[in-house]
């Protein structure tokens, strides 16, 4: 197989599968014992672009109100109703799934969608998505934004490794390529 | 602490957070590369009492229509409506919190609450689920019953290990005893 430029996935859930409370909030994944060790910084080497919504680009934001975390890095915030984002981030007001193929077919290092839901899913629905990095936080938080939305179609993928970081555990998954 | 009598959960769920499809049925799981490598043995060894919903129950005689396969162990069935059972399983119509309650103190090895769902969930909600066997199948299904659905309240664990097994990925939990 040739070496083409990948779409992943990369990002936390809780044990009862939410991505963030309803009110975007991440209070109870930050400071979880082993975020320090887990695989992200060979993770982020390996990606030069990012493609987020635009929920989470606010939440990254007011994470990280001084400086933005992803510069250096081509950032796109797809996005209707978003005038006006940080220099170094682009809007992407076109369809997000003819984007991303034509994204895919330019050169370059993997792409990383950032935190999920309604994209990700796209995604996942186009078969665009080659692999998630996929980690689990040990709290039940009851209600939340789920990382996985109901789709009326299956995904399958391979298990290719799991790892423990003391509290977190994480799970790598490639798309079984017979499938698209 | 004392050797207390635990209440376990050990099942599967997809990527996507279901433990069935939208008709209970759990095609997408079995023959799962890796199912006969699981801790399942020492675990069952671990249990001499299993309790479950009406719907896992006759979803278990469906897949096993000769022969109960948790015959030797003391079998409940929580259900309002179910008028008959399987010899050596007992149909519970009682409260199943303070039934529960209850069984947790009498004397005995561990309690598997099996399937999941519902039942699993009022039982976490009242902090009566001790520890988690929670195994990962790399397959989203889209649709189907939520292992875990939303409840008003937070649940913390502790990640005790993650194990690959082949295809399956499994994280061990256990509950942190100052919630409750």
């Amino acid at each position: 197989m040739s070496e083409k430029r990948k779409l992943l996935f990369y990002g936390a859930m809780s044990i009862d599968g939410y991505l963030a409370r309803e009110d975007h909030r991440l209070d109870w994944l930050i400071g979880t014992e082993g975020e320090e060790e887990t695989s992200y910084a060979d993770f982020y080497a390996s990606v030069d672009t990012l493609i987020m919504g635009r929920n989470t680009y606010e939440q990254v934001l007011q994470l990280s109100p001084d400086e933005f975390p992803y510069e250096g890095k081509t950032c796109y915030i797809i996005s209707r109703t978003l005038q006006d984002s940080l220099k170094g981030t682009q809007i992407i007001r076109e369809d997000v799934l003819s984007f991303m193929k034509q994204l895919k077919h330019e050169e370059g290092r993997h792409i990383w969608v950032v935190g999920g839901g309604e994209l990700l899913q796209s995604f996942i629905k186009a078969g665009l998505v080659d692999e998630l990095y996929l980690q689990i936080v040990p709290v039940m938080i009851g209600r939340g934004i789920p990382l996985f939305s109901p789709m009326d179609m299956e995904s399958r993928f391979s298990l290719k490794e799991v790892h423990q970081y003391k509290q977190i555990a994480e799970m790598h998954f490639v798309l079984k390529e017979e499938d698209h």
